[in-house]
């Protein structure tokens, strides 16, 4: 199963998101299929991620975009929230503090990247600097146009440190989205999400599409790309995501360091305190 | 199932940690039972603390100590780790970097504390400062002993913002930790974790037993209570502590905030869309 190749966005390329599925077209027989297959995942996401903690000296970034409802909450939950949460950071980039704002836009994210044998998931990102910036008119063109070099740059830093970076957006369509607004409708404990903005923006969803085919084209280079996951059903959009990482991480192949302790030694200590501890 | 009653340190209490069983005496009746209310306990955690969240006004500050392989790591794989990643922040306290150093003890911890809605879970704390620090003589006694009152008057800052503090320390048989060292012999992936050292200190362990037993004396109020989980037993400490941040979390009562949305108008917003949707 090659889903990392199948999703993946080469650099450069020029995507037409209109034109691109939102349901997935195998290789999973349906739901149950695909669940069977997330947990197998998560066995051995858990497995690479204690070896990439022990080893120590590489990390993972992990960087999730989507248009409102399209499931990044729920992928943390259901698939990389369940990896050892000593291990994993998740962190949420909302609407920049007074502070942020002060700083420029890379400040805040800069100090959530992963240390050497962490991972960090990132609740959208420094691309909404040049996604909602943009669509928004939160600044001018001068200003964000500017950003997907330095976005570039920034993630080359990354790169160069040892941090694998995964970027993805979750690809859903008006009417699933609508769906989930109206199942939010339905269920009291959602009604908080709840607001009327939703409905309004999504007449900017042509204008938000835009936005991340320029996104895709400058800043898909190949030590930091982005795939773009079907996200209609979420057992596809959990299944993908987790095989991508799963791939990348095998990759990256984090070694269980060399054992440089005297076994003999620990042997004989362990021997000595089990006979004082029999003695007493 | 009162294990928060049975559990708890009382304001002041002298405890003698030598007379204190390591091993459950009840309620469950096995590993088996006490698995399966682990499960039905996560289910209500997750409640909580997705209620906590959305209310968004009070915190909870888990701090976890422990002697070595007494089972923090795996309390937090389990139980306490095993809610949102999104809402439950784990934060390791190793030996201070010499940034951390050049602060006041608690100034590194601070900036860890949970913000409205959040969960903390410490992993050591500004505990160590009173154990670690007064049994390896890493500082005089005229410096540690005057922290349990700055360790007091520290929480009760937290707690007069909204933050529930919960402090839990698992109390192991010395027999049950050597196993466990015995168990990172016999496999090769725990290899790692060996250290010649681990045996020399568990000489210690009395003036460690003495330095927590003055802890819990010292620092032990009412809105900020130790709790001694017998901790031999992998399921008993995953099932009590498990009970007792939930009891906790049941009496911080936290509400879905009233809805202050117009639900028709959300309402017919969606049929306009659904209809636009249809037309197209």
């Amino acid at each position: 199963m090659d889903l990392l190749k199948k999703h993946l966005v080469k650099p450069g390329a020029s995507i037409k998101l209109a034109s691109m599925k939102t349901v997935p077209d195998g290789p999973f027989e349906g739901k149950d299929d695909a669940r069977n297959y997330c947990e197998e995942i998560i066995e051995k996401l858990r497995e690479m991620q204690y070896r990439l903690f022990v080893e120590a000296k590489q990390s993972l970034l992990i960087v999730l975009q989507a248009p409102d409802a399209a499931g990044k909450d729920g992928l943390i939950r259901k698939m990389l929230g369940r990896m050892n949460p000593q291990g994993v950071r998740t962190y949420p980039f909302k609407v920049p503090t007074p502070l942020e704002k002060s700083h420029d836009f890379l400040w805040r994210v800069h100090k959530c990247t992963p240390a050497t044998g962490m991972i960090s998931v990132f609740n959208r990102s420094h691309y909404e600097d040049i996604l909602a910036v943009r669509v928004e008119k939160l600044a001018p063109k001068e200003v964000w146009s500017k950003r997907y070099d330095m976005i570039n740059h920034f993630e080359n830093l990354l790169a160069a440190n040892g941090t694998r970076i995964l970027k993805f957006y979750l690809h859903i369509s008006p009417e699933e989205q609508l769906e989930r607004f109206k199942e939010r409708l339905d269920r009291p404990e959602k009604h908080w999400k709840l607001n009327a903005g939703d409905y309004e923006s999504r007449d900017k969803r042509p204008a938000y599409l835009e936005a991340y085919e320029d996104v895709f084209k400058e800043c898909s280079p190949k030590h930091a790309p982005w795939f773009i996951i079907p996200a209609d059903k979420k057992w596809y959009r959990d299944a993908a995501v987790g095989s991508i990482v799963y791939e990348t991480m095998k990759e990256m192949s984090p070694q269980l360091p060399p054992v440089d302790v005297d076994l003999d030694k620990i042997r004989r200590l362990y021997e000595r305190e089990k006979a004082e501890l029999e003695k007493t």
